[in-house]
């Protein structure tokens, strides 16, 4: 294996691995059905539904996959061809959670808010008073990753479920670092990735499905026999459950990733959660203050602003992918790029789980200064 | 975490990790867009293709998931619904192979072949004849783990290609311990893992697609518009070789399992892919001969048996649950049970990659001996 860079990981994720996680990964290999790596995936379980704060009859669990394969999870077990779902697009994964219902059949009613700014819960309202009959599912984005808005996903689930829809709600960026609350919500399906909030390398979807939603896995299992229900195999709650609960044999789960996932998750309760949130929010805090002497803000509006996430507004006159590409070769910085529409336009600043600290804002504001004033000043004098 | 007791992997999967492969789990983490990551998987892909022995203008790269993920994403990418899929069921996996297939949407007719025996070329020959009009995909698993059987590919994939049928291929249990040959073959779409005889941890799946597959691939999607092919997400060969290729995200693949696989497959090319083949079969041959003086023998014909995973009959008398209990409670062995109709009747003994050594067939053969002898003494004393 070549060399591999020392890296700060300030982007968009994968965040740092908090160092015990690391270490616990290097634990003798277990196999996916021994007794004691089973111990620990009930204990897994348990973490998650506290860190999910998940309700009573939840399944709470993690996928052999990343955060995608946690989306196409909720999906594929909560969608029947021919549902009528409606999702919340404030940015790109909005707008995967629609592509991903498109291709398990469902027809898709997006609603469109302008990236960088959350929805507001009068905007759901009124779309779904003007549909007839109320959708089956309503999907949204809790911390939209590409535009760095957290959406108030409470408002959002009460009123998709006074409609009788389902809920399917992707806490990606959220889980960990904001306050997160499944079953207030009353959300039917919410999934996460392990290499956020949490502080672990990806490659595990934590989910967890309400006693609804299970219920509903199965009865489309037997409304449509033998497999007509095109469903994945891989991501099929029934025998993952099966799998987690019975030991029944469905997949080989990658033992130093579960024991990361543990480690991770056992960190997140020693600290607290309301701790937790507490840090995110004031190296968020601290950060927006070290960078407006930089001439720099963020793109949302401070009340919907994610604390793991920052959107910061590129300057004018600075060269994104070379600004970028220096923070990489000369500091070892990894920052993330705007996507979509804000290609260009925004940075993506992550400060999340073992990464929100302060010495990592000032490591950051200090590199990017650095950076930016010959840039700026060069800018500066070329219009004068 | 808790303590993790130290196990040697025996069983059917996953297998002991190569030294070297977890020692380069621990380095750095990078992001899944890095410079130096990209490098890898390029690194990987050429590796692969070697080990693969894969076709020119083949697609070869790594699913982020298990075995399974690789199993559905063959067929996610290859079927549509409507497709007439033969399976080749000569144990276990060919069932999931067959209930995957029906899942994506094909019509299914199985060629059922008894537990314990390969399939003849002869007999897909006359089932194929029967046919009218041909399948449009055969598939069928390689090395069959739940029995132990190696199935003769090469000729039942040139049987299919006869009948211009596309073929899937399962090499979860072979890569890397037996020869694998996939242009020769001319199969489709070929899948692994990497627990078993690559030697690396689990959580990444191996595979390759022929020319022709991709080309169905695209055509297919351009044939059904807006997602209407209803194919995953997180599996789309389009989407993931714009992410391998080109380094468009997709999604968030796993640092520390990129390192593990890269490593694997160097150690895999350093050995040689003959003399890792040979080591397998000579390690094969010694459990035999050792297992032969405590009067057990394996299920399939000697020319049918699978080198990496040893069917051993379990001999009257003996406590199956119990003896297996043993070995890992008071020798730390693992040891496989038998799976459906075999279960009770079969132990799987695998010797793969790391663990396939002269010296685990004697710490093997050594525990069950003083395990078994006192139960085959007491079962003899019974019936005299």
């Amino acid at each position: 294996m070549p060399l591999v860079p020392e890296r700060l990981l300030l982007g968009p994720g994968p965040s740092p691995v908090e160092p015990r996680v690391a270490r616990a990964m290097t634990a003798p290999q277990l196999s996916h059905l021994d007794p004691a790596l089973m111990s620990m995936l009930d204990a897994i379980r348990d973490r998650l539904a506290k860190v999910f704060r998940a309700g009573e009859g939840a399944f709470t669990f993690a996928v052999s996959g990343t955060g995608t394969a946690g989306m196409e999870t909720a999906v594929a077990n909560l969608v029947r061809p021919g549902h009528r779902a409606v999702v919340i697009v404030t940015g790109y994964f909005g707008d995967r959670l629609s592509q991903i219902l498109a291709r398990y059949g469902a027809t898709v009613s997006r609603v469109h808010v302008e990236w960088g700014r959350a929805c507001a819960p009068a905007e759901l309202e009124s779309f779904l008073k003007a549909m007839s009959p109320p959708p089956d599912i309503v999907a949204m984005v809790h911390a939209e990753t590409s535009t760095g808005v957290l959406n108030p996903v409470a408002e959002l689930c009460r009123l998709a479920s006074a409609e009788g829809a389902m809920t399917i709600v992707d806490c990606v960026t959220s889980l960990g670092a904001h306050p997160v609350d499944v079953a207030a919500w009353g959300a039917d399906a919410v999934f996460s990735c392990t290499q956020k909030g949490l502080g672990a390398p990806s490659g595990l979807a934590p989910i967890t499905f309400s006693k609804r939603a299970l219920q509903f896995a199965e009865e489309s299992a037997a409304e449509l026999p033998g497999y007509a229900g095109r469903r994945s195999f891989y991501f099929d709650v029934r025998l993952l459950k099966d799998y987690w609960l019975n030991r029944k044999y469905h997949h080989t789960i990658c033992a130093p990733l579960v024991y990361a996932l543990d480690e991770a998750l056992e960190i997140v309760l020693q600290e607290g959660l309301e701790e937790r949130w507490n840090r995110h929010r004031e190296n968020h805090l601290a950060l927006v203050e070290a960078l407006s002497p930089l001439g720099m803000d963020l793109l949302p509006p401070p009340d919907e602003r994610l604390w793991s996430l920052n959107a910061v507004k590129i300057p004018d006159g600075v060269d994104d992918a070379g600004t970028r590409k220096q923070l990489l070769d000369r500091f070892g910085i990894e920052i993330g790029a705007g996507l979509g529409p804000l290609a260009g336009r925004i940075w993506r600043v992550g400060l999340m789980g073992y990464g929100s600290s302060r010495d990592n804002v000032a490591t950051l504001t200090a590199a990017l200064g650095s950076l930016l004033s010959p840039q700026i000043n060069s800018g500066r004098r070329a219009y004068q």
